[in-house]
């Protein structure tokens, strides 16, 4: 991995920042965040203007310019990539690191006398925009939004935004249909008394209108925003691929429906337009209603009076919580990615024991091959982890040619990887050992299986947020002195993103959403000994109501059905740490797979990795 | 109880909010807070302004009067109480209830346009007053701060301010002496680079100079204020006590000190002033600290410039954290109360059983009557909460004539209680029952018992904030879809407060520090079952480091041991429902129990007491 030449870009980005016909005025400093307009997590190659002019392209970082400096702050993730992919025109500032200065004190301690500090307003997130804009001012300086952005100016070969076609979901993937989805908002935003609604989020929009895309990799949504009024419902997308008879027929864009469901098409670009528009007709008290995350461009062009905002937006909420046929097609989806890894498992036992010549990209693209063997496979949720010995400590390691390992007796191997089937979105994470494990790293395995145990099986009162539940996932290792440096769980996504809000599972949180019947989230603990070995246990889980002794308050009480059924290796199990309580867990998980994915590999003819299944669905069982 | 009659009162009231001798201009609203300047939890009789002129005494709770209306929010531990205490001028606002509207909202409501509302700007604190004042502002109205308070205006017999005599505490109660602490301080100053430091809380107070005094019931505080700068002491106070020739001494006000520790006294009301004094002398990029909970009054005479906020003062951080000498007066504090509350429940058993003449009032008498033998002791620290049968089940019941209930043979008994030694504070729950426990009762007692024990023998790595251990107390209820309404624990002050930040075990923060070594915190979980009977089981911990087979990250491990050392009633406790391990448990602290407080009762000749302890620490035996 040799470093960006950069000093050329910069020179040019420099020139660009005090040229009048893209700024008003010249600006000092140039902030580069790392998102897109809508906050995505995983953003389109047309936004990695960050990793354009800098080399560095991991998934967190900000970039910011001024006349004689070029700094980069990312996360202890990233520092090695980072300090790698950037040249020296480049100053790293590691985030967590005590000394490390905040992006504000960093630019008032270089910026001259009342500096104008530059940024799109579409790329930064409103909050973030008040902060920086705060500390700057305190100190006598401006931050100011660049409508153009300078990025794009400068890059010769920018690509396009991508504008691929739509798929369209039927009722018996969402179980509800669109117009029906926007009666439900329409009825929140009267609750609270708000006649406009700004859908921000690419998720979102795409969950509306029960569609899906492909403008973004590993998610399935497609470039847009929509603004939904009382009766009226604007949708601002580009390209002809409204003019797909299959999209026109799902939106009825040509029949005639009753006025309030009309669907106007605007072009992407002119959100702000129209928002501006909407915004001019408000009548007093009327009031818009956006995320507290959209950008500052969408947000501004609220006037602040008129602003109605929430860190979850009643999409987001109701997305959450999937219905009988969401949660029906992730079923599906699970049984038919767990086939894929039964297959993949036994074919690794067989290539790597004997042969030794699997790598961590062999054995990530023949998991992918599986998988797309399957109904309704779209494409992988995300970039696959797979990593063994050494690299499995890594946390969110990819192989690349320059650091593939070959799987071998040796050394433990973890595989988290998930796909996109039209039924549904997976994230799985096995640990395995194709020799012998160790004593320690089958101890290690066993507490952070009881870890993922203490939660899969946890019940706990309705109303429960699932923060309050992170620390039984750690009670196990704890005990022993150990522990793992990311949250338990994330919100997944009913064939859309496999993180989504505004449930989780972490001790990192507190404003999460309570968890409740019908929402799925990862259950995912996991231990890492730096430069050795990674473990982690990963099950996709579906909130369901329990059957309690009592019921205090009448609140009822919920729990969590796994919906992936992939075998825990059991060589790595040290059943004597188990209590029988957790060996019956094991046990009756172990059977429930054998049942589902049995009868499915057996539907689909896959003998062989049908044996595979029964010979490690063995029942454990406890000497004491 | 009949409530109390306020017309008349309000009349005045209403009164002097338009007298301009009172008020700059006519408020149309008084807003008339809970606290005291110094946002204490127990106030002293003088500060009861809200109690005198509404009636309602509870500890929670908030008058606005207006020109037409009185109204008052109070939470739901008070509701009933409120309601018998406020004649019908008042309208009682159930906080937590969807539709009662906030104080803010309220006033929106009633107000005509344009109105001013008054407040005591030495009462609120300030992040209360901003976020009233922006609320207000927006709808037009003005928060105004009132110089004089206006109850006091028409509380004719208003208390005195109590300016009662100081305790001075010695090395071997403190551990530090006060130059120290204050060497200590300026250190975390210098460190901060802020010159000066205002000390508002009185335990705050207290700690630094390592005085007492009495003038607030239970907290050993006294009224006072202090301004710490890099060169200069100066504290605020009342009175004669400081011709104490104790105090004197111990303050070394007549020596020939360096000039850094010379302490200027000055009087309790010229805070204000002195503090604007200081301000005023600041050069540029000097700050002065102060909590961010501090009052309105104070906040504001600092320039907003030069305001350095903290949600924990470092004087808060540092006495949480208890060294040696306090610790080992911790100890002797908890072995007393063991002795007294020995003494007190042989008594209950030899008097209720055959008896039953023993009130909750009487049994509460007895519970002080015992304490107060013991070598040291100052005062209680809270109201003794004495109940039986379904009093148990109000949480914050403190028995009085009206609801007083005889002990009995049929009904659990709760007691929650605690008191000041000049050695240190203690806060011990114990549930029992005098007759034969119903099965249920005993289940529903060692769930408790079992979330007690989880908390109690808790691993956890350095760092961790308490409430990621709130769960651990509740999942044995959880599991049974019980639960209870309370968080688990508290900090607890050495010969202080016996409710502390700022470290806590609760679901309700987030924003608690992190535990560490030589903290003192509760533990205690409970269950309440409305209209039959209440269950907590309350010792007082310490933070102590822990050996683990591992080190991840070097980061080292916590855990608790029990300061309390009372036994946990076996005939309440269902065997067959703990652990082996809760079984050791609860067998190993009854050993402790008996080994500690056995030797102590057999040193006082306290042979009854003994025999009872003797017998109430048998070894529990499992079948299984």
């Amino acid at each position: 991995m040799s470093p960006k030449i950069t000093t050329e870009l910069l020179k040019q980005l420099r020139q660009v920042m005090k040229t009048p016909k893209y700024v008003q005025e010249p600006v000092q400093a140039y902030i580069v965040p790392s998102g897109d307009a809508h906050q995505s997590e995983y953003i389109a190659p047309c936004d990695c203007r960050r990793a354009f002019i800098s080399g560095f392209d991991g998934s967190a970082g900000t970039a910011i310019i001024t006349e004689q400096h070029a700094a980069m702050w990312t996360d202890g993730r990233y520092f090695l990539q980072a300090a790698h992919q950037m040249d020296n025109n480049w100053t790293l500032m590691k985030l967590g690191l005590k000394d490390t200065p905040t992006q504000e004190d960093w630019l008032v301690s270089v910026l001259p006398e009342g500096s104008k500090v530059g940024v799109d307003p579409f790329i930064i997130p409103a909050d973030q925009w008040k902060r920086m804009s705060k500390a700057l001012r305190s100190a006598g300086h401006d931050l100011v939004p660049v409508k153009e952005n300078l990025i794009d100016t400068i890059w010769i070969d920018h690509p396009e935004r991508p504008c691929k076609p739509l798929i369209t979901l039927d009722l018996s993937y969402t179980g509800v249909n669109w117009r029906d989805k926007i009666v439900a908002l329409r009825s929140k935003m009267a609750e609270r008394k708000v006649p406009w609604f700004v859908v921000t989020a690419l998720d979102e929009v795409a969950w509306l209108f029960n569609l899906r895309g492909s403008d973004v990799e590993y998610n399935p949504v497609f470039f847009a925003y929509a603004i939904i009024g009382m009766n009226t419902i604007r949708l601002f997308i580009d390209g002809d691929r409204m003019m797909d008879p299959a999209v026109k027929e799902h939106l009825q864009l040509d029949s005639t429906l009753e006025p309030e469901f009309k669907i106007q098409v605007m072009p992407y670009g002119s959100i702000l337009s129209e928002l501006q528009a909407v915004c001019a007709s408000l009548s007093p008290k009327e009031k818009v209603w956006i995320s507290d995350k959209a950008s500052y461009a969408l947000t501004e062009a609220i006037p602040k009076a008129y602003r109605y905002l929430t860190p979850y937006t009643p999409i987001c909420i109701a997305k959450a919580v999937k219905n009988a046929s969401e949660t029906e097609g992730m079923r599906r989806a699970h049984i038919k990615d767990a086939v894929a890894l039964c297959e993949l498992f036994n074919w690794l036992e067989k290539e790597v024991v004997p042969k030794g010549t699997v790598t961590e990209i062999v054995a990530a693209d023949k998991a992918e091959e599986f998988r797309s063997q399957q109904k309704d496979f779209v494409e992988l949720s995300f970039a696959t982890i797979s990593s063994t010995g050494p690299n499995g400590a890594i946390i969110h390691y990819k192989p690349v040619p320059e650091t593939n390992r070959t799987l071998s007796v040796n050394e433990i191997y973890l595989l988290d990887s998930g796909a996109q089937y039209k039924d549904g979105t997976t994230d799985v994470t096995r640990t395995m050992h194709f020799g012998t494990p160790s004593a320690y790293e089958k101890e290690c395995f066993t507490y952070v299986l009881k870890g993922h145990i203490a939660v899969s099986a946890a019940i706990f009162p309705n109303g429960t947020k699932g923060h309050l539940l992170d620390s039984f996932a750690r009670s196990a290792l704890w005990d022993c002195g150990l522990d793992y440096l990311h949250g338990t769980g994330h919100g997944v996504g009913s064939f859309l993103n496999v993180h989504e809000g505004p449930c989780g599972i972490s001790y990192k949180t507190f404003a999460d959403e309570p968890l409740e019947a019908g929402m799925i989230v990862s259950d995912e603990p996991g231990y890492y000994e730096d430069g050795s070995f990674g473990i982690r246990i990963e099950n996709v889980v579906l909130v369901i109501p329990a059957e309690t002794k009592y019921n205090f308050k009448n609140r009822g009480s919920l729990t969590f059905e796994p919906l992936t059924l992939v075998p825990i290796q059991t060589k790595m199990i040290d059943v004597n740490l188990l209590t029988q309580k957790e060996c019956n867990w094991v046990n009756d998980y172990h059977q429930k797979c054998r049942e589902v994915i049995g009868a499915e590999l057996e539907r689909q003819g896959r003998h062989e990795a049908l044996q595979w299944l029964i010979r490690e669905t063995e029942p454990l069982i406890r000497v004491q």
